[in-house]
């Protein structure tokens, strides 16, 4: 059993954190650390957590613990880490955008990996420092990977994604109040998303000669949890052709799916996984894209990069089971 | 067209109220206050009104209007009028719950009536000052009025009733929040509910001898607009004795009728209505109530009120579309 | 006062109609056919009307009334026009897609207008027998319609649109299943909804030389009421230059309006109202257009058009409280 | 690993079995009977198993698996038993309410043992045949056994609980439809569910001199999974002495858990769990119980059922990561 700490767990990133290590046969949680909730039951913030476990929020941090996850708000894991030294042993997961650029990469002694397990599974498991991708970063990337990564990106990407208001984090705000949100529907942000740069990053990354535009358009749905995401753009090919190559690309991945059949996002909700499906209109190839942003897009995520960094079974304590309806 | 002014402009009863002053033939609004929003464009708060008017937030009050609205919080009513003298023959409604009691019904020269037009038209309508009915008592009112009246009222009577978010105002709060309240089920002050005081004095001034228990379960529904309200008590009589009583009750009334047929809440969101539905299960009548919480249990009301202190026909400017899905 | 009859007067759209027409100051409902429910109270079906009317379905039909709405199922309206005669000073609206298109426009001795009265209110004045356009045209078609008009659609446009259930009718199916509904996301007809042919119409109309690409995804959202699109493309202005022209086009637009501030659905649920925004990022015009699919998408405007065609002011009966929560 | 079949895979429960099962350790699903959808994929139905199986829905049944589970319609259990011969090693757990009173109880040469483990945990471990209980019966059983259990109810017991849209099933009805049942409220079958039966009963076979009325308005909120239930009753004690009572009983339950503070559904929601909350008002006890219909209520407590049955661990399977939000 290794063990693991959590910084800043009041959040929504960090209760699913703790309700998937509890089950976790691998991970002992040694501490979840709250400057606003210290000495309060975990129980009482993450209220479903009733007789799963008695353990009490702290306000004292473990050094020298194996894994390190980093729930803070972006902007504040440099300054955590500015401030806390661990052990040269304990590896660091960070569920920020603190670290996800290339420029912001390397912090002190620390190389951060961006980690996409179906980027780079190999550079991952060699990791000790991990940047954890965005929620529509994860959809968009895995629906632009397998055309990027045979530089298949000729032309603009045109974008349009949907977020639970689980995406807008726990804090009160007029478009989350029941209120506002409920039966409503909304974009923000257009064409300007903070997730364009870690999307741009790895296309370029993988088609060095990508020089088209990217249009994204995100949008607040009235649902709590999930994102559905919808990218279209020419494609040579026939549907045929470009099923095997989805196909082939995430052949050995143990959350990405291609579906034959129309998608709909609740096949996703409470999972890990990412389900795509492709359609081919003209000369125009849609890829439509789901995933649960706190599971895929956060914290199901950061534990499927904890699996690789200590050579645990990728699908370690991520076996959910999803609520569907 | 009477000159109408409304203290506490930004709140949802105030937008509610002037969604309907808006297009009433006889009213024309002459001023909103709001101390946050002075200055700023009505419609840059309720955000529906854009292209209906160009109404600013005003930070003066006219005190020779024909009728003032209070839409402040609970004890605001109170020292607002403390504070600001305003003509004789302005006539005054209060939504808040500051004046129903018959011990606070006295303030200085003023002389406040329960505004509750199926209970006492004819009081209203010489009245001065109305003290509007609060929403959950609307509905329970309606549903219990006919067998106080006939004095029947001889047992325990046990009400449930769920109201939707719009009920817990504008400010944010966990149970508003978004990510809470969707799909979500919870109940708070069971028993003790405000709105008891209201109903008790209705129920006893109409049958003096009530001392049964009135036992009142408020609940959180995940829904924003609407109260659909359950009351049963033994009763002696049959179904059609009761269908009888209520019908002979509210023929007059405008906006409360009796359906045959079993009665789901959104028949009446978006409407000043109450439907009522009576069901006989051996020797309990069971009264389902149901009412749009900001309307008949709020704004609306306060409008049938207008209506009646002014002379106005009772449904002017309130012959609302449903929304109904 | 004129007389309206309603042709199948169970679904969503006649239900509207009867909302609508039931306190228009000039119209007296005669008769609302239904065959399935002939006999039956039209507010058994329609249960939000209790209280308001007693009318009863009807299987017979007065061919000499004044206007005649037909509110049938797509292909369903030729087929009755065919079988029944009416009086040749009887106007019709219809509402289905059988005669939105040039090709379809003439039936018999009848020449359908195409009713979206920003584009042609002369013509609709002068018409006999109106097309009433479908919804998520009436929503794109506004947001395009100034661009078109100044022959400034000089690239491809790129749509994406959210409608709510209403939108597909009162038939019971998978994707209307409250339980597969709910909190979650969809698109279908991805590129080829029925509604481009009218868009495409109406914009070659306006500008001739219009040769680029409208690509459509259309979105089935978790509410019952509503549209939502959004549609981008290059325009050389600046954000100024679009306003302007957007304020000048819609300046006498009785419905619909430009908005400085962002959008969001629920400003036009419940009304006839269009929204736009405008948002300029680079070389590309963003336009946010938000209608209730139920109104402006559908009875609403049916009723405008009613308005137009008899010289009554444009906004009788449409002047509705918004639900907005 | 047991060999599991399961009969009726289309519907709900099944599907949530399914679920369950395919992460189940000591636990292999043999066989899928679908009459509706023989040959087709399981996860063609249950979507949400695109990537965790590529199990066809069977046309034939294998008499000698380890365990059955019955999820047939209401009714068709015993016809479907009637039918089919089962070796004498199988065990059965049927989801239906066809054997859950004792006068249902021995069919044939099966004797059904009710499969409530808070009631009855030792001879639900020594059964062959289990009848899995409803799920506002289970809901409402965990609030009041422990009093039952103890000889306190003396007085009338009053029940509100509200379901989600998945107790009604998978078919399609108008209480289901999404633009009915979405933001709407509404109570059925009041004071005469069928679940009332086997309430009475364990009532009854703990507390024989019972005679008192359990009044029970059941109510169908606009969520798809998850029962709110609230029962209050008089009772003598205090508030320690009650929770110290419900303590004490519940010590050893594996998924039942009192909550000090109050409680809200979605605790619960996608967990086998149920949390109950007592609170005492003058001499009233009010008992707050919630589970997932799905799981506590159905689906979950067959398998907890089978974990005893097989004397397996009794949460193996079940320690699910709630949803939450």
């Amino acid at each position: 059993m290794i063990q693991a700490g959590i910084i800043g767990g009041a959040g929504y990133t960090a209760g699913e954190l703790i309700r998937l290590l509890l089950h976790h046969s691998k991970v002992n949680i040694n501490f979840v650390f709250s400057t606003s909730n210290a000495g309060n039951k975990i129980s009482s913030v993450h209220q479903d957590l009733v007789g799963d476990t008695e353990m009490i929020f702290s306000n004292s941090i473990d050094t020298t613990i194996d894994v390190l996850f980093l729930c803070l708000g972006h902007g504040n894991s440099k300054a955590f880490l500015a401030k806390h030294t661990f052990s040269e042993t304990t590896k660091i997961i960070d569920l920020s955008n603190d670290f996800r650029l290339q420029k912001d990469a390397i912090f002190k002694d620390k190389i951060f990996v961006y980690g996409l397990p179906e980027l780079q599974k190999e550079a991952i498991k060699k990791a000790h420092y991990i940047a954890n991708p965005g929620c529509f970063a994860s959809a968009i990337q895995l629906a632009l990977l397998p055309l990027a990564h045979h530089e298949l990106l000729k032309n603009d990407v045109h974008i349009n994604a949907v977020t639970g208001a689980t995406g807008a984090g726990t804090s009160l705000s007029k478009t989350t109040h029941f209120t506002w949100r409920d039966t409503n529907f909304s974009h923000y942000k257009p064409f300007t998303h903070q997730h364009l740069g870690e999307i741009h990053q790895t296309v370029q990354q993988l088609q060095t000669d990508f020089n088209s535009e990217i249009n994204f358009m995100p949008n607040r749905g009235n649902f709590s949890r999930g994102i559905f995401a919808t990218a279209y753009t020419k494609f040579e090919g026939n549907l045929e052709e470009a099923k095997k190559l989805y196909s082939d690309f995430y052949k050995d991945a143990k959350f990405t799916f291609v579906s034959d059949e129309e998608i709909h996002l609740k096949q996703v909700v409470n999972t890990n996984k990412c389900l795509l499906h492709l359609h081919k209109h003209e000369d125009k190839l849609l890829i439509t894209s789901i995933i649960d942003n706190l599971l895929k897009g956060a914290s199901g995520q950061a534990v499927q990069n904890m699996n690789l960094l200590f050579g645990f079974d990728e699908t370690e304590g991520l076996q959910l089971k999803a609520n569907f309806f």
